[in-house]
């Protein structure tokens, strides 16, 4: 039994000041945690209950699954990483660090290496397989913005298991196994949960999907639509329209569009001075070149520009998802200073990409090619656009894709908007906002190869093996637990999460109410409910009962007033529900409500 | 249950090159774990299962002594450790890495200051105390030499508690109900231990004991006495000897010792040229001054002299454990080519300590003072010494201390001998090895100090506390385990440590057997009963024994031959005992050893 007068928590009435979301919030004051740094983060030990008790059910359930849990250091040699590229390309987000006798180790993000290594280690052939190893563990990324506490930490836990098979219908098996497990995994923790389609991102591999959590303060973007299409909206695909006749685009021309530096501004000109015959222009008619400056993990610099149709704007978030692992941000002054042929708000195709390569357009300080030139899927051959004329003041009306320019191909950079056509063509999209709780991958043969995983086949041949990777935020799910159990009084947990089912608690000071007390959270320990007892002689009710609702145990059982007449009051915190019981049978009726939730 | 044909596991039939000691050996061989840098491990299925088991008692002992569960991030930041001087202290054995921000981070050697700082966020009264928090953690040490694997490691589990009291007395209890923890710890894990005294090193604080398991593999060396003294041979005090009167003594005179740069050449000069008239000279006439040059964890380097009686060694474990946290080295010829006035196989005090100082000497290089001398306990008051004239071939008979020369002080430098008394006069010392599983610390205020955690007293008075800090190596007591329940076939568990109880063996090709053998397993494995069932069918006896003999359950029942006569075979791998039982009573018989055992 936890009693309250010895248990190693203080809770704090005030909202801690740096703590925006409510998880984070009420973590810090309920004390289930304590910052120890930024993203870094103490458990004390209503935290750590909880923390264990997320760990046991992703255990449970990777085990039921076929999973063997391994664990690996969170301390490891460079080597593997840069085997795979990844010692650079995860760029600043790597803590690296140099041991006494100068070797290069990295606290590891991420375990694919160490895995494909162990396999190769211990196993040689297709017999060996299908194996599913996973581990829950450390991992350690350097987050630029560590953000709502266990959000988005720098040490945090993940399990992470990966899959191993002989070919791609063995991978699917273990990835659909792996996804079942996950839906059984957030359903027994109690927590919502949406499988979006999602890009792989810096992990690499085919296919993949993420489990995200609705909440307004996840960091994540998704979508979808009234036919059950559902994606990051990173991950959203833009069908190409049908291509057009090119035949029927009328000739391009150049015209002077004084004071049109953006796209509102332009489409009034164009109407005003360039009016189309059939219907007015809008800014769908537009084509935007935005330039970004791309930063490799090594450190480069380059420029991209990417045009897209001028009613959409480019989603930074979207361009980073479609052109990592490079960092991409919009150029600054100094970037169109040493570009001067990049006229600001009148760029156009034509110093861009294939046609400037044609034309043996430099770049301004003459030391490179021109610049790479992506375009929105939208732009297909025969679509006509206004664009800039590469020149202050001007604009191109009815450059034609295919004729008049080309691109270097296409990106996936533009905006997604509510009311989109989904691209499987299940209706329009909405949006909403979630927290990546769970990411599932088919790695396919990228780390197999790289670090040359084979075993013999079935004909005695050496055959390259197919991988999955699966992820959980352990530490994560627990602050979105908080998020979405949680009011203004306090937390609120599921019980199989709980650090404690029932919150037993003695109010005033006559001695007979804490006896009765005493017996009860004794009582219902006895019958093998968890039990937290607040004793605190001196403290008021008013304060016990903050406390109650601050912790949120699922049960709060109050031993007070009621008990010269014999009761004493039964409290579901999520609910608010109170009903008086008799305090004869307050432990059966307790233990049994206990009980039913937890089989429930 | 376990099945070999699936179970993540691949055991070796060579010893690996590298593994020199026995545990390290069969680790890897029985595939418990696997090197992923040096002494950093990978915990494979069967490690993994040995290693939550002995948390797992850890733990229950932890929480039954009234410990209380936090988890801190093994990722920390510099200033609280800048603030104890552990920053500094911790010399090249700090892990020491800079986040992107360019701050200054460590991968925790151990938590004091932390736990020091979440007592003082949480804590402000003596009502609050005492208070004892642990955790199972990992830790990072940057070990010169990382060796025998598990038992000295660079990334590794340890369970550390630290207790608050308001005063003396508290903390002498809470050391006591720690060591009682500690004992029923190493007895549920079947640890062999013996409690020594131990020095505190770079902890701090006043009193230590060390748990240490005796092993010849150990890096630590103990002493014993008939009277039951013990101590970490670093810990062994030199009791003082009475001293002598002065007048006593007869003049000191320097005499030609040509050729005598050893203690040995010099004895048998002395006694051929200068004999003593009561007896011969012995070694422990002569006083050795050796010349130490030690690295202060900034790594600045100074020169120390310690005298020692000449019949022992100067020990440079026990030097460094009285030095610390100063790396410890014999000068080099570069050492004496700056200070020509040492006079190697001639030094005496003259040159060192306060004589010199007072006589004005300079070190050869003129720019520093004498260098300090300390000198072993037995040089008291009025012992007369053959020593180092500090010119080549000459030596100063019946130099008398406190007469002719004094030092800066005592340390205890010299070997600790077989036969040597007891300090506490319990007589003659034995002396063994052993590897620390424990540490227990008074750590008094040293830390509470350094970082201001005080609390208001009875009478509203802000108090420092005292504190005190208990290690348990987690994994290395895993190898220890091994160590000592291993023999030359393999590892031979204590079954409450044992990945599984009972391994379950189908011998031959018949369809019977492996059928037979299923049922066992499964009858057993609904008793209770952990089973590892070998069902590999393409496997013969030979190779299934072997493999069961090295991952070493507790028991193994081997189903074959003697099924046609309805016996079974029922081993203790341990003892060798072995019995052919009925099939029909195998369950039965084998739940109840295992129960038995798990009881006992």
């Amino acid at each position: 039994m936890l009693r309250m007068s010895t248990l190693f928590v203080r809770t704090l009435r005030e909202d801690p000041v740096d703590a925006e979301v409510a998880s984070h919030r009420l973590l810090l004051r309920a004390g289930y945690i304590r910052r120890a740094a930024p993203g870094i983060y103490t458990w004390l030990p209503l935290g750590l209950k909880v923390l264990a008790k997320v760990e046991a059910i992703v255990r449970e359930e990777m085990d039921a699954a076929g999973g063997q849990e391994v664990h690996f250091p969170a301390l490891l040699p460079r080597e593997p990483y840069e085997v795979t590229g990844r010692w650079t390309e995860y760029g600043p987000n790597l803590f690296r660090l140099t041991d006494r006798k100068g070797g290069d180790y990295l606290l590891a993000p991420t375990h694919e290496e160490m895995f494909t290594l162990l396999v190769k280690d211990l196993y040689s052939s297709y017999k060996d397989l299908p194996l599913t190893i996973y581990q829950v563990q450390n991992k350690y990324r350097d987050e630029a913005r560590p953000r709502a506490g266990l959000l988005r930490g720098r040490e945090f836990i993940m399990k992470d298991s990966y899959s191993f098979d002989i070919d791609d219908e063995g991978l699917e098996r273990s990835y659909q196994i792996q996804r079942e497990a996950y839906i059984r995994i957030f359903e027994r923790l109690g927590l919502e949960y949406v499988i979006v389609q999602a890009q792989s991102g810096a992990m690499g591999g085919s296919k993949s999907e993420e489990f995200l959590s609705p909440t307004e303060v996840g960091e994540d973007t998704y979508v979808r639509s009234p036919g059950g299409y559902t994606a990051n909206v990173e991950a959203v695909t833009t069908p190409a329209p049908p291509a057009l006749d090119i035949a029927d685009a009328p000739a391009a021309h150049v015209e002077d569009t004084p004071d049109t530096p953006t796209i509102a501004t332009l489409v009034d000109l164009a109407n005003a001075r360039h009016p189309r015959p059939d219907r007015e222009w809008t800014a769908a008619d537009t084509l935007k070149n935005v330039v970004l400056a791309l930063t490799s993990p090594a450190g480069e610099r380059s420029l991209l520009v990417v045009g897209v149709p001028g009613d959409r704007e480019a989603d930074m978030t979207r361009l980073e998802a479609a052109l990592a692992p490079a960092v991409v941000e919009p150029a600054n002054d100094a970037d169109f200073a040493a570009h001067p042929h990049l006229v600001k708000g009148y760029i156009g195709p034509g110093v861009l990409g294939p046609q400037a390569r044609a034309a043996g357009v430099k770049r301004g300080d003459d030391s490179d090619t021109a610049i790479p030139y992506l375009v929105d899927p939208r732009i297909v051959e025969g679509t006509r656009w206004v664009t800039g004329a590469d020149a202050e003041g001007r604009h191109v009306f009815e450059l034609t894709m295919g004729r008049d320019f080309v691109a270097d191909g296409t990106v996936e950079g533009a905006e997604v908007r509510a009311g989109d056509e989904a691209p499987d063509g299940s209706g329009p999209l909405e949006l909403a906002r979630g927290v990546e709780i769970g990411h599932i991958f088919q790695l396919g043969r990228k780390y197999a190869e790289a670090l040359d995983l084979k075993v013999l086949d079935v004909n005695g041949k050496q055959v390259t093996v197919t991988m999955g990777s699966y992820g959980i935020g352990v530490t994560r799910a627990v602050a979105v637990l908080a998020e979405h159990h949680h009011d203004e009084l306090g937390l609120a947990w599921p019980i199989h999460v709980a650090p404690y089912h029932v919150h037993v608690m003695a109010t005033g000071k006559d001695d007979a109410v804490f006896a009765a007390a005493e017996e009860l959270a004794s009582g219902l320990e006895a019958a093998g409910v968890e039990v937290l007892y607040d004793d605190r002689p001196k403290v008021s009710p008013g304060v016990k009962f903050k406390d109650s609702e601050l912790l949120g145990a699922p049960y709060i059982l109050v031993v007070g007033r009621g008990l010269e007449s014999g009761t004493v009051e039964f409290k579901n915190r999520a609910t608010g529900d109170s009903a008086e019981i008799p305090v004869a049978e307050a432990v059966t009726a307790v233990a049994t409500a206990v009980r039913e939730s937890l089989g429930g």
